[in-house]
């Protein structure tokens, strides 16, 4: 019988994993949970191939995996079965039977990232691990402004992991947004980015910047010469890694 | 000199502790958190009174303590000095001197309960210790009126714990509400009940009633039923814990 190419959409709460990216025992990391305790559904191994990597702390409200597996349930019931046997913190949004060469990895044509940032002097219990506290005033204005410089084409290579020596550090970010809410009664904003790739790092190192346009402890005139210097050294540390989430993962067509 | 009566406004995720209440070791509450931790800012033993308790897995957003004490700090400065040895799941969000005769217990005239409902056929992994994870249906026109009945002053005696032998089973609600709201794209049902006063598990033995109707497992005459019989062995089984946050105490006047 052929194997049947399975896709997943998945959220995760990313707070007690070592990212996304099967790791080595003792370390253990959201695909570890997905394809040991999956197998059980399928009844055989499973080796899933995620739409990236998430780092340690990152969350996923729209991760998109997929695997290959002789596993005779019907689709419609992966979800329900899979919350039978994942943590609370990993959870089967919903699964669908792919065309033969769809790659949950090399078919995302684009992808969404949010950034969450809880604002006032006093930290919020219930949104402390999907938000990073800053307790101090920001210009939302402001940082609008410097996010819009980052629409379109670019090299993005001030905003790479320092680490990176990815060849090709050209990304298209297709559109950035910056919105209010209250949630859990906290004053949350939220930082939004579209973009047909991320380098390592990037969105936090983005959000890090237009943070401290943000804090008016860089200028909107300094953010353009760091973007424009493509150089990783001039722009401010990463954000911290729990305020971020993967949100939303783009195919060309229904996988 | 005269020992000042401080009274502060806490928030915790009650998620790890055992309750509000003191409790012996080597069971944790949030209070044993505050007077152990507290201490270190006053430089003295403390022991506050809590406006009442709240359950293991219950959660607060304006919980209201006080205790007296010689300890010098600013009271504008605690809530930051606080933040710095709580833990983050419990935090100090004001921080007043009242008068030497109000008591967060005695003092209170009435209390605002909230309790979350998440809807969806699959849980969302963000909202999952704040709110109880319904998969079914509910109809909210109806929860919302079999709610109305119970605005006013009634004997709560249906919803009171079963092991409660109170003196009284009378408070009176003075108002009920129900909202629907996204949170971290999850949709949120929020029971909001303003009541005089709550009995030993009648937030939850309501909330629980409340739902057998929305899912049709319950009419709406039963539920009046019930409510009249005051009898707490007819009413469904109290709700899960933790959806349920003690979300506001009203003083007669600043306290």
């Amino acid at each position: 019988m052929k194997k049947r190419n399975i896709a997943l959409l998945i959220s995760y709460d990313g707070t007690k994993y070592n990212g996304f990216q099967r790791q080595k025992f003792p370390s253990v990391a959201v695909q570890n949970i997905l394809e040991d305790r999956l197998a059980k559904i399928f009844g055989e191994k499973i080796v899933m191939i995620g739409s990236g990597r998430t780092d340690a702390g990152v969350h996923a409200f729209g991760q998109v995996v997929n695997f290959f597996t002789s596993g005779r349930i019907e689709v419609e019931k992966i979800p329900i079965a899979a919350s039978g046997i994942l943590p609370s913190d990993i959870v089967v949004r919903d699964a669908w039977e792919a065309d033969e060469n769809f790659s949950a990895l090399h078919s995302a044509k684009s992808k969404t990232y949010i950034y969450k940032i809880q604002r006032g002097k006093i930290l919020n219990p219930f949104t402390k691990n999907f938000a990073w506290h800053i307790p101090y005033p920001l210009d939302v204005e402001k940082m609008k402004r410097v996010l819009k410089i980052l629409e379109g084409t670019h090299d993005f290579s001030s905003f790479k992991a320092a680490s990176q020596t990815q060849m090709n550090p050209v990304r298209t970010i297709f559109e950035t947004d910056i919105f209010s809410e209250k949630i859990f009664d906290a004053e949350i904003l939220t930082i939004k980015i579209h973009a047909s790739g991320f380098l390592y790092h990037m969105a936090r190192n983005i959000v890090a910047a237009v943070v401290a346009v943000g804090r008016e402890r860089l200028s909107e005139k300094d953010f353009k010469k760091i973007f424009d210097a493509k150089n990783r050294k001039l722009a401010p540390a990463t954000a911290p890694a729990h305020g971020l989430c993967l949100y939303e993962v783009f195919y060309q067509k229904a996988a």
